[in-house]
């Protein structure tokens, strides 16, 4: 076997698959805290902040991705992706679910969704990889967003998880990672056949698998970021959010 | 009046339009050539092939200003131009509309599509302008969008003197152009207003008169190597459509 042969599809998966397993953010263990009801409503809070960011620039970073495509078909079949995030006439989009889940925990959607509050570690992970998707092949970039493949399980795993373990947990506040469990699924099969069919060479294969392990790590810094800060040791960086910060106007609640 | 005082709203306003009124490509000899019957079928072909490359880059260009854009609202609201050139599932969008034009004066559209004989320098104009986008501030990418303020004048012109000179000239043909005529005022209503509301100092309106006035260069200079190539003297740069080229299958036309 030489290294310039490249894997069977079947085999390449597998490789594709195998990052997942041994790198995903199901295994770090801020999730295993938030699911198992472990957390503090302002660690509930924290992540809700943060995790903000992040919903809120997929769509620059799928944009990004656009902007470099110069097929037709292929923008349009992305473009729902935009869609799913920001929404259309006949769906409120994720960004707006996730700012109910905010004020579900009990922040003012408006404190969320400007950002202010955000951990500087996560804005830098998060802007990394919109940076990467503007920047690399597009191979490359359809590789990063293979982390789909991984995430049915840590959403349904943290529907029940949440749903079990938290007062504010209910339909209209998870209706966010309802709506993924549907949304995902059609855009990772079209992502990931994307790749099987382009990543033709071995070097093309090691690119594509680069790329999706960089996509964990911009996962996993995320959570490493809120753990340090909220969790243990819980040394919040300057200018980040406090606990008793953006809660929601009484009056609005 | 010192250069630091920004002009009022109407009198900005009435700068930006003074910039088409002067330099807009409505004032190009190709336009007349085009639109009073003057063209041969090959100056009609060479115009509709170059004039694909900007089209399909459209969409590239406001996918490049969304990534860029961090308000989900604004993104939402931009996503329409996206819609209109690359269509959705109850319009088949500006690109596919171009491509029956495309047909209709005898050319192959998946020649057409591939791009292949675009010329260099409407390449370089037309990547120059989603470069810009890229790059500029959000102001300066909304601002040179604003030829769309002059672009209804020179369509309603075109749909005349295009049916009245050209045989090839139907409905059907010209539909990218009445579509056009729909979709532009509320696009350019928008950005007009985001831009007279936001161009709050002389220096910020100086960077938008600045920025549509390198898009009129855009448009213009695509206009100029399609008069040297193709009108007079008529010097074909290498590699560019030559007539006779991707002409449409006698079976399928």
């Amino acid at each position: 076997m030489t290294p310039d042969v490249p894997a069977s599809r079947v085999a390449f998966e597998a490789r594709l698959r195998q990052i997942g397993a041994e790198r995903y953010h199901d295994l770090h263990p801020f999730h295993d805290l938030l699911h198992g009801g472990g957390c503090t409503p302002d660690q509930v809070r924290a992540w809700v902040i943060n995790r903000y960011y992040y919903q809120h620039s997929i769509p620059m970073k799928d944009a990004a991705f656009m902007s470099r495509v110069e097929d037709p078909d292929l923008r349009r079949q992305w473009r729902s992706r935009i869609e799913d995030h920001d929404g259309t006439d006949t769906n409120e989009g994720g960004i707006r679910r996730w700012l109910r889940l905010a004020r579900a925990v009990g922040l003012d959607p408006d404190y969320v969704a400007s950002c202010e509050g955000v951990l500087p570690a996560t804005r830098f992970a998060v802007d990394a990889y919109v940076r990467f998707v503007r920047e690399k092949t597009l191979l490359e970039a359809v590789a990063a967003s293979l982390t789909e493949l991984f995430a049915p399980k840590i959403h349904a795993n943290r529907i029940e998880g949440l749903l079990k373990n938290y007062e504010f947990a209910d339909d209209s506040a998870l209706s966010y990672f309802r709506n993924r469990l549907k949304e995902a699924p059609k855009d990772v099969a079209f992502g990931l056949a994307w790749v099987l069919d382009r990543a033709d060479t071995a070097e093309k294969q090691d690119q594509a698998a680069k790329a999706l392990t960089f996509k964990t790590d911009v996962l996993w810094s995320q959570l490493d970021a809120l753990w340090g800060a909220y969790v243990q040791p819980g040394r919040i960086p300057p200018g980040a959010w406090q606990p008793g910060q953006g809660l929601v106007d009484a009056r609005a609640a």
